[in-house]
């Protein structure tokens, strides 16, 4: 996941843009073909440092006016000209989130599917399990192991879902030019979308350039994600106390130990879900914040969406990756459930737990 | 909206469900018809304050508790004993949450369809008038008027739309018993809540009691209106500074005034919802940051869910019926904005702004 | 705390706001004796219904427009004339909150003392008691129980610091006029201010309308306080757990029932803590979020505040006063404690927590 | 401010405190003289990448294994025993961040205060020049324009106040051990500790490794700061728009550029601390989140705060130098400000405009 947000990916997605642009407008006759060709030429051999470019765009307050001057140095005439046309920074900016979020969400459905998955096969193995069920930490009644299990499965296959159609929505291309009117295309401006947003594999749509609402709709899905793994992770962490035993994460080589009690293991898989789940949800409401943008560009809003979503999707990322984890290798101990229950001496009678395990897993397979 | 979720309608909804689950039980031969029959009686009849259960049940740190107490003194034996069978204080609770919200989305549905439907017209209506576009507070290029409207109103269209469908996610039935398994009901358990379910109007769900990713996504959509909603308060506060004065708000008997300065026109109506919009992202930050509950039943998380999704309907009610107003009334003054654009001295290409609108709006018809 | 916010003493506020000011005014000579007494008469004695008064000053925006007209209607010539001089809805507004905040922070102080002292008798008594520390909820190494007991209270005291001390700084008096240049005031405005301030009994400051970084302070204030409460109620719901035992809160008629569980305990001390305190860093943030209000005075900003700030006073509150019957009631179970020491297997070497206890208690005698 | 925060800083640190840990032990007699100087030198010399050992350091979840062993491999026997003696990870994490906190306070303060003296001259050179006051965005009475330039002053000053006082409280050493009881010490836990903390340049404190009160209240004043920063910055993009033109950004070179526009001026300083006050509060509100953290040492919580308070200082110091460079070069155009007064036909009555402004900076001299 830090593959798909550092400077290298930043800068093959902004050259894409600008090489693809440059096709679009040819294979629209507003640009000349030759010149297309030296553009996408340009783009794909021009040597350039990520982190040198990077600490440019810092400066200038945007990535594109350093990438487009060093592109132009390396083209002549007509074809510098015809370089960047008809584009403004936002849409060099906008349309390489676009791309991130499309490679960032990929990577993130493969392990929440993995985690579903394992979770899936462990809560219809302990359906019918009688465990004490707890509410508001005391003992409360028995319930079906497996059903607390399930409950953290939709749980999650939940919050993949939205976030599925949350990134679909998000990764859409950006392109308008400096005022949102794709001005000086000869009319050709929405073909030309077309024909970009295809190649670049985003959806097509009109500019969103301070019209954000996709974006804060990926990261609450984000937040809602991480949140689900840290229910996962606090029941995990509760199952895992000494005196509960009933369920504790995987051994790990080099994970989970203490620097003054080597005997210990620490439940470092639910450290980094809860501890990603206690950040996520500040960073969904910076997002949130930033929505009241200004006309046609916001200052300030949209600036701050880059690095507060790129976090979500990193603290997602190790949230999932530490779960997904957990959940294939999650230890659990019948007999200290059973000693739990009978503990409680309430009985065995889980109701309709196995039901309603099967229920809660029906859209699974 | 205030009365969606003032006292009065929690009761309602409370003995609603007491009345419709005896209902279903008859139906499925798990208590007799006649306690039934007695039991929809009683909370059809049964004379109870609603201020004065309120502060019983913030005493009992539920409503179910104190709200069963007084049925159960109205019924006789058997009655008394098939109330409230199989039901635990969260069903209630989240019950009654689910009905306002089906309640407080349908309300809000209606406002935001107006505010859509005004501010298409009005797209549409300046959508070749040349307006100097503005990027970072500063004059940039020109645009078509109607292209601001149009980005205003697809951004508060798909935000409705997102509401719409999260607000079916989230009105579903919560039945599950003290601890989620359905026990103490022969096996009926989910044949009852279909015809609970079905009577109370809400969707059929298995338990969710500790499964609260339906209400955060519910919570984020309503923020993200809320913030679509800001963003057109946004701009039409600017637009109305008196140095610039392209639009403003309709005049309104009793708002906007000044206790000191009589002759001025405040823009009250954006107020509102820039107001809303501010404290909307940490509502939706507290939702989100109750989702790691704990086991079947959270210790604070879910408890606090209640007043944070009131508070953010309330808000984005106050918003959209602000802003409904301020869409059917703004005043547009075409001779400030082709002042504005004069001065500007960079001509009056507008690029695509028309075709942009139709394409913004298509959805909308 | 309710009766601090609500409508009856804004009420009260606003009319000693200008009663008050009106005598300041007229012994600096700005108005004469006989109009300043007629206003203060007039205040004392106008018959308002709060609530009504409020339905008005929801629509017109402002407290001040409806209470200064009604006012004025009860005064003759040069007395409703002199009323409300140089005064702006805003400041009625500021300094009625800032009074709230006064009165508020008084009633925190008290509840905080009390759970403090509790706390730190506890934690002495305590001291030297062998238990199982916990780290990552793992069993870790020993402690002593009243060390846990003594940071809770140290933390719970630094907070409470903390919020006088903001308290202090946001209760001031807020007057400045329209644009908050004490304008038309002969150039008494201030020594208006210093006399009404004092009759306020408010801190003495320069007009405050638009830099609210007070008001972010003492909300921040409260969100630790609420935080430090938390940290308390955590630990105690843990320990209350069946499977660990030593400790829980105070059986309370009335309170910790369920409504399918008649033997059940739950801790509902803890509950309200919990929730609060996770309610309350959205409120802070929703506060923080404000602080960049646009010149003399926000659209959105300081409307957001007030509502936050009750909501995070009225948690504050409702988690003290939780929290200081759990302390007062707290009941340890030393054998419990010696049990799951044992368990661990870990011997009994306590370290220096008997001095630390003493050290971190050693600024509450 | 990078630097106080990158992988090197946080060995050098971690290096410190091994090293002064040992030297404070062997001046109490609790290790040996030889040892100390032994794992004094070992940590002097020892080469180590300090980013291999962060990626180790990520995957054992702590810094401090993958440290302490890489140093035992230095050393021999007895050296090897007494290093890291009564420690544990989070005293080494804890105290890294005590010490970054101290330097990256060090570093606002003085920009701080460059932004506090160059707009105090402004504010002072404005004090009477009358100009356009604006309420809710539109125009209200007069006010003299260092008037506003004095509350950004104030607020910033003030702001700063509370950051310096923060961070004293936050920068104290943690030293505790695994259970935060200094056990192992022979009773000298106390003084070693007391010598540390002086050593390292830290306030001397009892161990607080889960009472996080102090960088709670720390992150609430830098996000105040940054808050009131973008006041200032909010006010300037306002009067900056070009049908204002009051002020505006000094000119820069590489800096406010468009890529589609070369004749615009951007406000970036403005830009980049309204972005960091978009993102910061819900920096704070994920800081208060984690408060109430488990028992002895937290589980997600304070693992959160790191890359929290790390982002938050680091919005700090890029809105702060930003800032800083608007309020050096803050070109006031008086002619504008002159016009536009003319325009509201309101008159030239400032009021007491120049003595609220000798109040509001007369703490600054």
């Amino acid at each position: 996941m830090l593959a798909v947000f550092n400077d290298a990916a930043v800068l093959r997605h902004a050259l894409a843009f600008e090489a693809r642009l440059a096709e679009a407008q040819a294979a629209e006759g507003v640009i000349a073909g030759a010149d297309a060709a030296a553009i996408a030429s340009a783009c794909g051999s021009i040597p350039i440092d990520p982190a040198e470019l990077a600490d440019e765009a810092a400066l200038a307050g945007t990535l594109a006016i350093p990438l487009v001057k060093r592109l132009r140095a390396e083209l002549s005439g007509s074809a510098a000209a015809a370089l960047h046309k008809g584009a403004t920074s936002q849409d060099v900016a906008d349309t390489v989130l676009a791309c991130q979020i499309r490679e960032a969400g990929a990577l993130l459905q493969a392990d929440l599917a993995r985690t579903v998955g394992a979770l899936t096969v462990l809560a219809r193995r302990h359906a019918s399990t009688p465990a004490i069920g707890r509410t508001l930490l005391q003992d409360a009644l028995p319930i079906g192991f497996g059903l607390r299990i399930a409950h953290w499965t939709r749980g999650i296959e939940d919050a993949r879902r939205r976030l599925a159609a949350e990134t679909r929505s998000a990764a859409a291309l950006q392109f308008g030019g400096a005022a949102g009117t794709r001005m000086g295309l000869d009319g050709k401006g929405r073909l030309i979308g077309r024909r970009l947003a295809s190649a670049l594999g985003l959806a097509e749509a009109p500019p969103w350039q301070s019209r954000r609402d996709a974006i804060a709709g990926l990261a609450s899905a984000l937040g809602i994600v991480i949140g689900m793994l840290g229910k996962f992770a606090r029941d995990v962490s509760l199952l895992a106390q000494n005196a509960v035993g009933e369920a504790r994460e995987p051994a790990m080589a080099g994970r989970g130990g203490s620097s003054a009690m080597a005997h210990k293991r620490n439940p470092t898989g639910c450290q980094v879900a809860l501890s990603a789940s206690l950040r996520a949800p500040g960073l969904v409401a910076g997002i949130l914040a930033g929505l009241p943008t200004e006309e046609e560009r916001g200052l300030g809003g949209w600036q701050a969406e880059g690095p507060a979503l790129a976090d979500l999707f990193l603290l997602a990322a190790g949230a999932t990756e530490a779960m997904a984890t957990v959940a294939e290798g999650l230890e659990v101990d019948e007999t200290a459930i059973a000693r739990n229950l009978a503990a409680a001496g309430i009985g065995t009678d889980i109701g309709e737990s196995a039901a309603l395990v099967a229920d809660l897993l029906a859209s699974n397979d």
